[in-house]
């Protein structure tokens, strides 16, 4: 058998099963199939597909009933699109040589540090879609272990800038305003960026659905007006409009990002390194040269510690330096979730009630967003040292920053009212106290078990905060759910961890 | 929805659709399935799937397509036996706990030390199925990016004992021989087993199949008789012939050991840790109570260095003491392959030659063997302090290894001929010179390019060693293939890479 002969053999028909694997690539080839028996491939293999002048990696799956014939390959559905392939077209396959660039993945665990080009060639095979999910947990296992370096945080956030899209304005400041995490309800930048927009400045904000947390300022402001902007749409909007509030995963602002979450998730590992490399990538791929970088601590949030706090606003203030960003890392209270609702739609109603001037609008809210969208205009240089939040404070209750939200949201494809769930329960106290904590974690794991963010509706309405007196049968929460299933499992969660939200005799 | 209507809805009804997904059991639902939308699992969640009494957590891939009715689910291969079910039965899917082992992982990347009861709850978690490759891969990578820990490792072996089949002999001693592998055509388990056990004593061998490398013991001895033995089978032929020479994946002695290697094996990453773990609770399980473990050194073999070799010749020797075991570590020449073959077949075909007293057979692999059951013999004391080479040597010489050979054969199902491959190409010297070094891990890497250890009779035979003189034209290695694409893959390979043989001016 001739080479040319045996590469035509290797070409085979895709059939579309509609099997869905979240973001590995897998290809599906029966164990009959000429192609599987010749090369000798076994289930776990690595594969390259190619159509036409697109290629991936793919993970072998292999079939051993009829569903697919001998000479018919299928895909998952995230590698239809990386290979724009539909039903019907031949690909051709191929043994995936070993990746040279796991070798630096490999040198990373042992103890190593990764220069420029050695972050350069991981994050072109990450966002080439050519590691698997076990090489990414290896990547993303790596770099937890260790204390983060700057120069590499630097190099690493550069690879990822230089492996998207980048906007450019042609004007600076560009602000923007990033919350680390961690701190469930915290909606502030729907609030920050049309007080700041309403200002003058301009602020491209670009933010991701949830990783961790029941819901993402992504998914909040979808109930309120689609973000699925590309990157034409989104520029135009905040040439419009001074800013926007868009998913940054449509707009491929470093994509490697969205990527490796996909595996951090799952692992619930946390690195400064990659928190760092995320959020600046983001940021400076996006073009902005001045941001407030919001940092939430508290036992239960994402910084526990000040000695953590420290280690990290050293890291992203010498990164930013690096990237030729000004950075100003506000620390507040993560002691207890922001605002009333969590989950996307009911984070969304807390921050329309702020925006709104309501009698019973979350103070926490509409403080911590006055702080930061301050500290914004400051730092963008149209206010004075100290004078930035009593401006931002004009701006929000003359009404301002409401129009400049609905116009923003027009301009994005238009405004709607955030839906409500169908199912909702009281958790009551057992008895009269006084909260004397509350487990942020836990809580966003009931609102998570509630349906939320899949469900938009979904997550809890808290009533009480730490401090407040309570008294028996008085409501905690209220736990909002799309179907009766995800009500349940909050429920007996909840039953099982009656310590998340903590009472004291008063 | 009761509760009780809501558990009823979550029955569905399996369907086969033959997806092997290699070690990792994988769960197929469709979108459109009322379980699906009323839990709201998406890709990638973690489900529990439970048929009569037993259960696993399986990762879920979503169909689009017709594949699966609305009240059906299918399973990844390793599922079904999992939960031992078959096509048409009825199982119970449920949302899958977070696992607590899971926070001892984070725990472990973090740089804390793990004690045994942490260890036990991942070894138990791991062999119930219940870690997907994200936490496999997490788990590997945190050991080994750390330095080994003597507790630490002992307590992980002594998981991974309690958590398989356990074999007791009623005696002692009983023997074994371990190489650490990294060594090509390295099997001289095969030759020592026979000698020792022509001695009398007892040495319950259970191998592995390859793991990085083109053939594991396994491998090569499944070529001359079965290797596929369960555990009443296998002590049935140690008590008639006084050792075996089994496959140790099916015994379930230490199972965790193969899952967790099914995720070292992609990722190429080794750790003193595991390494150690994985050799002595194999061996502990198995009842031997005096192992000589054979350490090859060299630039490209798995032990690079003296200081490697001492720090892991120091772990094997504390752990081995707490778990009661007697241990020696022979280090020996790993510069080079062994023998000649490399490949189950070509490695086979070497052993029987020793075994044989052919006059070409390679004299590495015999000086090798002969020394290891020396050590062997004099550990288990039936040969006096440096008497034991020469008794092996004996024993080789006068045919009565071969016969016991080939009675182990026997009662293991049946002596058969290694397979010998339809395609070969021979490699030859560019230029008239003196073989200079030869790199272990290239070699390998073509030797798995041809198709071994899947293909049983592919590989290569090596024609020069280190320190040969060679003539323009001389065979250096012929290639063997049961392929034409993999005999063109491994050529390919060696044209890239023409430096695996280094030839100097002699």
């Amino acid at each position: 058998m001739s080479r040319a002969a045996h590469q035509e053999a290797n070409v085979v028909r895709l059939k579309r099963l509609g099997i869905d694997t979240y973001q590995e690539p897998v290809v599906f080839l029966a164990s009959s199939s000429p192609v599987c028996r010749s090369e000798g491939w076994m289930a776990q293999a690595r594969i390259q597909v190619t159509h036409r002048h697109k290629s991936i990696i793919a993970t072998l799956s292999v079939t051993t009933s009829n569903l697919l014939g001998p000479d018919e390959a299928s895909l998952s559905e995230v590698a239809w699109s990386h290979v724009d392939a539909s039903d019907g077209d031949l690909v051709r396959l191929s043994y995936a040589p070993p990746l040279e660039s796991l070798g630096h993945v490999r040198a990373k665990v042992y103890g190593a540090r990764l220069d420029s080009d050695a972050l350069n060639a991981i994050v072109r095979d990450i966002v080439a879609g050519s590691y698997s999910d076990i090489d990414l947990a290896a990547f993303v296992t790596a770099f937890a272990g260790v204390r983060p370096d700057a120069a590499e945080t630097t190099a690493l956030a550069r690879a990822m800038i230089d492996t998207g899209e980048r906007l450019y304005w042609g004007r600076s400041p560009i602000v923007d305003k990033h919350c680390v995490g961690g701190l469930p309800g915290n909606r502030t930048s729907m609030i920050v960026a049309p007080i700041v927009a309403a200002c003058g400045l301009t602020m491209p904000k670009t933010s991701s659905r949830a990783i961790t947390s029941p819901a993402g300022t992504a998914d909040a402001m979808e109930t309120v007006a689609p973000v699925d902007l590309d990157l034409a749409r989104m520029r135009r909007v905040v040439e419009r409009e001074g800013a926007c509030i868009v998913w940054g995963g449509r707009v491929r602002l470093a994509p490697a990002d969205d990527i490796i979450i996909s595996v951090e998730r799952p692992l619930d590992l946390d690195s400064g390194t990659q928190l760092v490399a995320s959020v600046l990538s983001k940021n400076v791929a996006a073009g902005s040269t001045h941001i407030v970088i919001d940092m939430p601590i508290g036992p239960t949030a994402k910084v526990r510690s000040i000695a953590s706090a420290d280690a990290l606003d050293a890291l992203f203030n010498a990164v930013a330096r690096e990237l030729g960003a000004e950075l100003r890392v506000i620390r507040s209270d993560g002691t207890q979730p922001v605002g009333r609702g969590i989950g996307p739609a009911l984070e969304a109603t807390d921050v329309l009630s702020v925006l709104r001037g309501a009698d019973d609008a979350p103070a926490d809210l509409r403080d911590r967003a006055l702080l930061l969208a301050g500290h914004v205009l400051e730092l963008g240089g149209i206010a004075t040292v100290g004078s930035g939040c009593a401006k931002a404070t004009d701006v929000l209750t003359s009404g301002r920053a409401l129009a400049k939200f609905e116009k923003i949201c027009e301009a994005q494809g238009g405004m709607r009212t955030p839906p409500r769930a169908a199912f909702t329960y009281d958790v009551r106290a057992t008895r009269r106290g006084c909260i004397a904590g509350i487990d942020n974690r836990r809580l966003a794991r009931i609102a998570k078990l509630a349906g939320a963010p899949r469900a938009p509706a979904a997550g809890l309405v808290l009533h009480a905060k730490i401090a407040d007196r309570v008294e028996r049968d008085q409501p905690l929460l209220t736990l909002h759910a799309e179907s009766a299933g995800e009500l349940d499992y909050a429920r007996t969660y909840l039953a099982a961890n009656p310590q998340v939200i903590a009472l004291e005799d008063s």
